[in-house]
């Protein structure tokens, strides 16, 4: 029997019921919040990811920064699934869908469906320029925060054995690219990385020489948030010795120099890239519903002229009259549509005509730069800063971390740094090879 | 000045003071209580660890099956030796020591010593098989922990697609092999994996096909404890569904087939090898200072021949008249040799010949099988078993994990999993492939 499982066109091993089966690719905030919202209902429900566990994308930072461990941030999707009847997890990537066959490929079979939701999000987006960038280290998924937390240790376990003044600087200091929100907060989390926990770790060094440089080409950080929240952010990020470089773009990397726009040349082994990502679609849909990588869809999070096919969160495009150019890649946006997708999967099934356009509720927005220091923009107009912005983030945060174990984790680890203004985690457990990762790279190109 | 790295022969760069120079290898629980003992003296005083931090190895096998996360049972190295004047730390592994010349040679550089003290444990012993079980999975080190985690959940991931009802079971079935406390304790945490977490993950499977094995050499477990401990240890794992294999050695290993001395073939993708150790030895020392993969010292852990070298803790073999085959590979041990060591080590520099040697204070023995049932052997001769040895054995844990951090971490986790029944680490973050794993293998030797 086991040649049987070579074949190319066997199926997903999950009988079919005369329940309407609901295919969802992808355990991110949209995904979840869906299964959550199908839960009680009479449907056959099928998530696949490629990875057995939920990643909380905005805590990814503190990993890559010594100052949580990988399980306080991730959680396993199977749990979600758990005593829900007739929901069933594949750890699969989808390579395919085939639309007029209603199925997806993945490698270990086909999977037909009735209902197809594309929520697999987003990726790092060198925008074209992946073999010139081949270098920088992306900050998308856990992997590439473990691997950033031992590059960073490792580099300075060279330090300290490094006469040549020049390669000590390139060791030592580190460039974020992208001055959003990824970019503000692993900047402000290496200051404090410089001015607190390193200099203890490595007396031999000194610390006035590491440079931490945020590159960012608009003329202000924190695009989308408002000039209080940005002008706020610039400061906080000064106050942790951060350098900030605006209207400035990266032209070029070679592993050690980072040329900008502007003529300067910052000397790094670390390029740290946040300068954007771009969605995460799977071949099969015809042309025209992808736009930029994006699937274009209606109020009702349709693709457009695909039937039975929906996309939602950041790898969804809604254009309308209000949003023009679409919904900001947001979790909130995600959850929202994800919950709205829901209700209205369920009035389709169910035959009925009045679904509901998406309507996002903004609840405002924030970023952290680090200890009492954050910057919160209210959905009223309202900004402020400081230790009340920084509560706030880290309430907000805890809220939205999946399951309360983390939850409890994340806290007592907070209230751990904040206090001893430790970092434990400072492990190289597995010791990060740039030249190996380059080669992965090209492979799943 | 970048070439000279190149240079064989260059130094690791750490100034020679007029303070005699005493370099450790190994940062375990030998080399931390010596830097303990030493970190008011007068010395300059190096570490060099391969890794960047100590494991706790006790409690790996809760890594491997998902109670803990890596970081809460290793600690910084580097943190141990903040605020100890000329106390230094190198990240690098000693390929060669040359006790003539009273250098070391790392991929670092050379380091001179005053006084070497090798402390640098044990590795896996497939006892010269090595080819012939690199198919099955040690236990020895943080990234084999993760690695096993992977392994397993991936196994399931595979197990809910396959139909083939021989290779289901080799999916789902595990074989430990070595019934010592290791060997006992991984046993019985996936008993509990099987009972508690893994049915709720995948209601796709029939977990009564599921078979934990435990192979013993000898006719009986815990080789070393007392009877009465090694009866109970049987039946709490009895009481987990493992089903235990004594007087059986393995005989070979393919990947899906575990063959026995006993004729009977286990089916099984996991072997996981417990069966032994042995020292972690480096080339240079005279051939006649080794002994079975260990350092023959005096009761003054002077390695026997060689001048100002010492060997301590489990790379160390002390053969005297009471322990004519050395002292066990046990933690106490080390650290005990560590504390008397670093004792003699300053009266040696002292000029004192009033050296004490060694005496080994035994404080018991014990080892957990899962929640509510673990044995202890008192010093005294008392055995106990059932929920008063599980909460020694945690206390007794708890109070060896070096850092308040990991202790409360830890302590956490186990409340959180014993009130839950959970396991909220079963994480693929890594996904592990062992054709790989078999190549590094190779490339390591």
């Amino acid at each position: 029997m086991a040649p049987v499982k070579e074949h190319q066109e066997i199926s997903i091993q999950i009988p079919k019921t005369d329940k309407p089966r609901v295919v969802i690719i992808g355990g991110g905030f949209a995904g979840l919040r869906i299964i959550k919202k199908l839960e009680k209902e009479n449907l056959q429900v099928i998530m696949l990811d490629r990875h057995n566990y939920h990643t909380f994308q905005p805590l990814l930072y503190q990993v890559a920064t010594a100052g949580l461990e990988p399980g306080s941030i991730a959680g396993p999707l199977r749990q979600v699934m758990e005593e829900k009847e007739d929901f069933h997890f594949r750890m699969a990537k989808v390579t395919r869908i085939n639309h007029e066959k209603k199925t997806v490929s993945t490698p270990l079979g086909e999977l037909s469906y009735d209902y197809l939701i594309i929520a697999c999000g987003t990726k790092t987006n060198y925008f074209g320029n992946d073999d010139k960038f081949k270098e920088a280290l992306p900050l998308k998924q856990l992997p590439h925060a473990l691997n950033l937390r031992s590059h960073i240790l490792q580099n300075f376990e060279k330090a300290v054995n490094t006469s040549d003044p020049e390669e000590l600087k390139s060791l030592m200091n580190v460039v974020v690219v992208g001055g959003g929100p990824t970019g503000v907060e692993v900047s402000g989390a290496l200051g404090e990385l410089k001015n607190h926990v390193l200099p203890k770790d490595y007396p031999e060094l000194d610390f006035r020489q590491m440079k931490i440089y945020l590159v960012e080409g608009l003329p202000h950080l924190l695009n989308g948030m408002s000039k209080t929240a940005s002008k706020k952010a610039n400061k906080y990020l000064k106050d942790f010795d951060v350098n900030i470089k605006l209207n400035a773009m990266v032209d070029s990397y070679d592993g050690k120099e980072v040329k900008l726009s502007t003529g300067e040349v910052l000397n790094s082994q670390t390029l740290i890239w946040a300068a954007g990502v771009k969605g995460n679609t799977i071949p099969g849909l015809p042309e025209e519903c992808v736009k930029k990588s994006q699937y274009l869809v209606d109020e009702f999070n349709q693709v457009q002229g695909v039937k039975d096919v929906f996309a939602v969160g950041d790898v969804a495009l809604m254009e309308t009259r209000k949003t023009p150019k679409g919904y900001p890649m947001l979790a909130p946006v995600a959850i929202q549509q994800g919950e709205n997708l829901a209700e209205n999967l369920l009035r389709i099934i169910r035959g009925e005509k009045n679904l509901q356009p998406f309507r996002f509720f903004n609840k405002g927005s924030m970023a952290t730069v680090g200890r009492n220091r954050a910057v919160v923009d209210m959905p009223n107009g309202l900004s402020f800063g400081g230790f009340a912005a920084w509560t706030t983030w880290m309430f907000v945060h805890l809220l939205y971390l999946i399951g309360f174990r983390n939850k409890l984790v994340v806290f007592n680890n907070w209230v751990w740094n904040y206090f001893t203004y430790d970092r434990g985690i400072r492990l190289i457990i597995r010791p990060f090879d740039k030249e190996e990762k380059i080669k992965q790279q090209e492979s799943e190109q």
